[in-house]
């Protein structure tokens, strides 16, 4: 049974204490935080404090904080025995201060308040020595299935893909939801197309998925669009969108 | 029970046989289509023909052909007693020859080879007589639940939206893969966070869901991540949605 303690107590540090709780091969001994509200969601399932000098032993420390604060509070585990990893897409591990430290990175987008099936998240880990590497991936290997070892660089580079599945995507179908409501359509139209798109590549690779004006080269419904268009914004993504997939299917041709 | 005729072979025209084919309301008495070859799919299932002045009397007559043959096809139904109807998100009802004319438009992608459960897909309907339009709303309940009574201008304004969150998000999905592929990381690993990301939005807005470097205006993430793209149209996509994004929340503060 593996010992963890987190520090942090946002979004992330809530969603991996719930999953770590419904493990059994997992004991979340202590949650650390600075904030005592945030602190309180916590407090009567486990142990927790706002004091960093009182951190308790454990085999692995969760670093769960905002990435800027993430190196100063690995300062507060320099000397403990335990594998020190932090949580974040963007931060080198090289930025934790102690010298078993490793990154226990969890490639999912998680909201508050809802439940999300940890034995299909990614998990990427790094670590500098071997020995933690085993811990970490004996760690992540009890909430999911889907665990690989991805090194800074790496993680960097996924963390931007991330950016542009998740945060630009979530932009886009914004930008749906605003055309229904000028149009007096509910945003519910929209979202079964939105969900079988996101199906459609769970088993194709999106090149071979793609389809619409642009990717046919059909210069009449697109001028169309932008004849649809008022915001500014929407009509220069549309451009640039529909260049984009025009030239990537050129290429090929 | 209502008899519907399909004029076209292509994907959509194969969906709607195969949902009508399961529906205990439906009778599909005839599938026409030039080509001989699509054709082919349907035989033995139903009566077929590539001969359009041949077709037989329904209740419905769906047109499931590409936008600009729609208007053509209409023609050999004039005289017709049934509905005339096309399927097309674009496409002006009133391009449509027969006065019995209206639009059938289910609002989803179909995928050759991939099953639609058509019990959600919203189908957008209109019609130019009353009479016609209870035919049509009758047939669209066999298959679904979800029906919309949405007039052309509206539906030309639902089909941009669509391209944005259908069309431009498989794009951003294509981006994301080959930024993985380039790091010798499989597409696998953004898979969950694509599929969590949709459904997110299901229960709620996509205006509340945003997050990310762009949401919180960090100027240090946004730099960094442009440093590690190489390809322009990626670059002036990255700049463009996070100035999208970050014009967008700015104005509600």
């Amino acid at each position: 049974m593996l010992s963890v303690v987190i520090l942090g107590t946002g979004n992330l540090a809530m969603h991996l204490f719930r999953a770590f709780s419904r493990s059994s091969g997992v004991r979340v001994v202590q949650v650390v935080g600075r904030n005592p509200e945030s602190l309180y969601w916590f407090s009567g399932l486990v142990s927790t404090t706002t004091d960093f000098t009182i951190i308790e032993d454990a085999d692995v420390y969760l670093i769960a904080v905002k990435d800027d604060a993430t190196a100063e509070v690995s300062h507060h585990l320099h000397g403990k025995k335990g594998v020190v990893a932090h949580t974040s897409g963007t931060v080198e591990m090289d930025a934790l201060i102690p010298e078993n430290r490793g990154v226990f990175y969890p490639l999912q987008t998680f909201t508050k308040g809802k439940d999300i099936d940890f034995e299909k998240v990614p998990i990427c880990i790094e670590a500098k020595e071997e020995q933690s590497l085993i811990i970490l991936r004996s760690l992540a290997h009890t909430l999911s299935q889907n665990v690989h070892e991805v090194h800074s660089e790496q993680r960097k580079k996924l963390h931007l893909a991330a950016v542009f599945v998740n945060n630009f995507t979530n932009y886009l179908y914004a930008v749906g939801e605003e055309i229904c409501i000028k149009e007096g359509l509910p945003f519910d139209l929209l979202k079964p197309l939105i969900l079988e798109t996101a199906e459609k590549i769970q088993s194709m690779s999106p090149k071979e998925a793609q389809t619409g004006p642009a990717r046919r080269n059909d210069q009449k419904s697109m001028q169309d669009h932008l004849k649809l268009l008022d915001n500014e914004k929407h009509i220069a993504l549309y451009k640039l969108m529909s260049e984009a997939i025009k030239q990537a299917y050129e290429k090929k041709l």
